[in-house]
């Protein structure tokens, strides 16, 4: 039996919302190229941002049971995968 | 000679800036596909998180820019419109 | 008649606020010494910010509102205070 | 010797922090009253904002060092903690 990735298991659910935010980011585009009252613009843009942040807490989330399962089962020291997840959560709350 | 909407004249760099984003989208995705590291993953995300809002920050400028210009021309209250870019700007910082 | 400030109208509304986000701030660091449950800590911070955004998005309003008034009544061209509001934005979609 | 708790060992420091971010409310709130320019205050405000998201992410860090110290050294479940802290980071995002 093969070792599973971190975010192994949500990724189809991580797939699908990235395709979704994609369509999303598709449909601003389309509603620019129409001509569309810039603020349901701007309101579309928020809400592709939120789902975007969403998958960001997604994956966040599993990195972090990753990181905790390794660090009660083996020798790895999980300091330094730590340090990389709070300088992410960092750069999110930056964008 | 036509009437030219609030974003008119930035349509192409909008629309240029939002193709982008979709391709930073589809890039994430084929991460997530390949099972790259997820802290690289969320680098991406974060970068495409602000590049969407800097085409927020884009669209609210040129609307903003269009209702200051349009409450020095004519009769029209900017008012409500003002009101409308707050309300979005607030949904942006929350998104 | 004396000029009015730019948010001038608001201004005990705004000190009021700031007051209040102050006091947060203080319980906030109250629960640190306390040793209270970082997770609690966390979810008084987020409350603090989002306060404080509430505060930046009713003064950016208030500005937004007299640059608008002045370019309708005077001479004076709203350009630039438009450019310093939207660059003040978009360091809040940064903060 | 006494157990140590989550964010001890920072604890000056995040204390140290935090009433830097106090006094920097204090300071937003003078310039109110001084009828400042209120970009200034705005750019004064993202800075506050800042600095507070900044010990959001001290807290978190030390957080999830003590889940994972936690998880490897003894048999507490450290999934619950994990699901708070990423709820933590979602409130923040949202923030």
């Amino acid at each position: 039996m093969e070792d599973v990735q971190g975010y192994e298991m949500a990724k189809p659910d991580l797939l699908r919302r990235l395709h979704r935010v994609e369509g999303q980011i598709r449909g601003i585009a389309q509603m620019v190229e129409d001509d569309r009252y810039c603020i349901d613009v701007l309101t579309q843009i928020a809400a592709a941002t939120r789902a975007l942040q969403g998958v960001a807490v997604g994956m966040l989330d599993s990195h972090l049971r990753h990181c905790v399962a390794e660090a009660a089962s083996t020798d790895v020291d999980a300091g330094q995968r730590l340090s990389e997840a709070t300088a992410a959560v960092e750069r999110l709350l930056k964008s």
